[in-house]
């Protein structure tokens, strides 16, 4: 893959060697996402930052990523506020806003318009979210936490992971499931009630490319033996009413207990974010919060450095990053600190 | 005219020669804008981009200006997020928003506002579309487009320009019939429904400067022996109800084959975007969208060195640009390549 | 008080020597926020500006504040656009957030919110007002204001101040009566209506640290020998219902007429912002917005300079401001003039 003046749409355009090469330029952004150092690679660049959805994390993680290496961002964060209203096509915002940026990160309601965008678009388009269908710098992230996190070096080579709640609805763990069908020998272990399991073309997919499969709607025996277990949000805004929703919510949690009686020891446990605290649901509980195995604050932080490495690659100045390095002289040290506690 | 600190209200302001002197600043923006090289001029300067109305077109584009001169941007989007809501006047907001801002750009839904607001105001204001009434930059851009795409070096001396559609909304046509009324010797041709044709006193006022305009329902005709088409929109948000906007959508249409039937051949196509693409309006066809005259994307792309010349004027850096230059390291070849193929 | 690394949760937090510095530090902020020169010391650095309910003016300052300083902004407008609707924690979107920020200035609706999330902040948080509750900044920027105005350059030790409106629901004058009770000598004029008077709690508190407190429903009275009138705007947001507050509306004004006949000739006038101008409410007239006492508009000004030490002290940078100098070549004149004209 010729990442340089690429579009990064979906996970389907990478290959392992894509990924070991991404994983390496984001591992280089460390210290700059860290504040150890500054770099001011792509000062005077300019970053369009188009939701065309609501999305705080994501967007600031974009935002926050082009900002580490010098840029501009010039934000658009709700579709009201767009000329699409006034029967404007996709390519006549893509060739007119692709003008005023040098990189574009988007999300969009509908699945597939990220890519009819890209191709009119002038610059690089990131695919941010485009509906149901494809997130790929999430499950790039989530893949380089898993590798961090198991301490793997190599390309992975085995793995156990299980995915558990809404895995019908979930965009993140449809897109971690294919990107891992790029390694070798894993175990994927799919626990969810029988009406939101994986739909069955990915189920397929995964065993077509020689991975082993078990799914299952019993929470304990699937826990046992893995190396991650990755929770999931009841994706409540994908289903048609809300009643229905109701119906799944807090059918599968994890908390200390759990964790302790039924998980292996080290357990990475993930989650994509955000988990629904409340307490009809908290599918992940929060006296897990200071668990050195709880992962979630991890990914996101995983985050900004692949979305660094996305920038740095299809801006094609990876390699100059350290060219245009500068001290950091304000305080940083509170982000070393131990977690938090647990809130009461 | 005196650009610097001066506030750019309407086009009423400017005389032949600030319109010369304007464009040939922005000429010099080109390669900043091309990336290629960059200047930080106003690196630390900040803009105020109040918008009191959606727009994303205008406000990135102004936003984009900026960011391309140095400077940083400090954005308002939404009314409802103003101290406006609580009673507060113009008068007020401009003080305190001007403490704020090296330079502020302004859009507001009501006539007469934005003078209002830069009365209070200690820095240099910038109409970017006070409701019906004027949007100055707009009119500078279209005319800077004419000139570029016709090859015009020196001023304007004759001209042959149609103007279609909804010619009693549309706030572009009446500011560029205005501005190009400092020229010599200008042939309009207003083509639209009678119920939407250009209000009598501009008409008059054209005439009254000696050039001749020529009024009609009739598309074909209209065509006939043009430099310049200019296309415009159903402004339907300004119709007091939709059926009767309804009314009107979809009968002024230009494509392929009636361009090459009635139009004379090279005539530059134009449009303020966003055009409404919807089946029942589609007032400039996309299969016209690879066109070497179809003028609309260079239009959009010419806006940004029109406001990179009013913020380097307004602030007094005009001439100190070219002494803040450095040299761009990232990909920016895409721009430069054919338009994208035409969305099926 | 230790600023380096700290959150700005209430104005409980200071001690007076902490306030005599941080208006030191302000006071060296002011030739950058005058464009006589500038600086680059957080040149880098990442606000995270943090909105969860509508603000301009208080927004804008903390942005305005961080990129006179150098630095980048990233904003969130809108809690509709945030992961708590979907059941998020504070905990987990401070951690989220923290980890794509340097430095994190948040507002919120729900008093002790701001408390909640900096628990798990990895970065300092500085509270921009969080509903009824705090809102630190406005209170330092108002004794900053009054000390200027009045000339004082030590410590205060002696101050007559009337303050009038919506005591019950004003932030502001709740927070500012706290504060200046750790000076000497202060004489409080309340001037409400009884039913929206100073709650007690406050008043006792006042009085156990040995000031003079009067409270009056009469105007005339209580604009007699002070040194500053701080008016306030019926807070009708904070009405259960919109009749009750427009009772109060109009209550108490003040303009020339009233201020020459009842005022010290030099009482300084001052005003949180917005005032409510419009003809029913109107407690602070446009009559008076030449006169030279009246410092609302140097108060919002003031407001950038405390905001600048704010996040020179907690980033821990007060002393290095000085060290990244450059010039300022743009048009800044205008500042300087004097105020606009009273609009009609």
């Amino acid at each position: 893959m010729q990442f340089t003046g690429s579009h990064i749409l979906s996970i389907n355009q990478f290959e392992q060697q894509d990924v070991e090469y991404l994983f390496k330029v984001a591992d280089a952004m460390q210290p700059y996402a860290q504040r150890e150092k500054r770099t001011r690679v792509l000062d005077g660049a300019i970053l369009g930052n188009l939701f065309f959805e609501p999305s705080t994390r994501t967007r600031v993680s974009f935002g926050c990523a082009f900002n580490l290496l010098g840029g501009h961002v010039r934000e658009t964060t709700d579709i009201k506020t767009s000329s699409i209203s006034k029967g404007e096509s996709l390519y006549d915002t893509a060739r007119v806003i692709s003008g005023y940026s040098d990189v574009i990160a988007m999300r969009h309601p509908v699945a597939g318009s990220v890519e009819e965008f890209s191709r009119a678009s002038r610059v690089p388009v990131i695919n941010a979210g485009d509906g149901p269908s494809e997130h790929p710098s999430q499950a790039l992230l989530d893949l380089y936490t898993i590798r961090k996190e198991l301490g793997i070096q190599e390309p992975v080579a085995s793995l156990r992971i299980a995915m558990v709640g809404d895995l019908k609805h979930g965009r993140t763990v449809h897109s971690l499931s294919k990107l891992l069908c790029l390694y070798r020998n894993i175990h994927f272990t799919l626990v969810s009630p029988r009406e939101l399991c994986m739909p069955a073309e990915i189920v397929d997919y995964l065993r077509s490319k020689g991975h082993s499969v078990v799914e299952t709607d019993n929470m304990q025996t699937g826990l046992n033996n893995n190396d991650t277990v990755y929770l999931t949000r009841i994706q409540e805004e994908r289903f048609s009413n809300q009643s229905e929703a109701d119906l799944y919510r807090g059918r599968f949690r994890l908390n200390q207990e759990i964790y302790t009686a039924h998980c292996k020891p080290n357990t990475v446990i993930m989650h994509p974010l955000p988990r629904d605290s409340r307490a009809e649901a908290n599918e992940l509980d929060n006296d897990l919060n200071q668990h050195p195995s709880l992962a979630i604050f991890r990914q996101t932080d995983n985050g900004v450095l692949i979305r660094m490495a996305l920038f740095a690659l299809t801006l094609g100045v990876a390699e100059e990053v350290h060219k245009h390095v500068e001290a950091v002289s304000w305080f940083t040290a509170k982000r070393f600190r131990n977690p938090p506690p647990i809130p009461t």
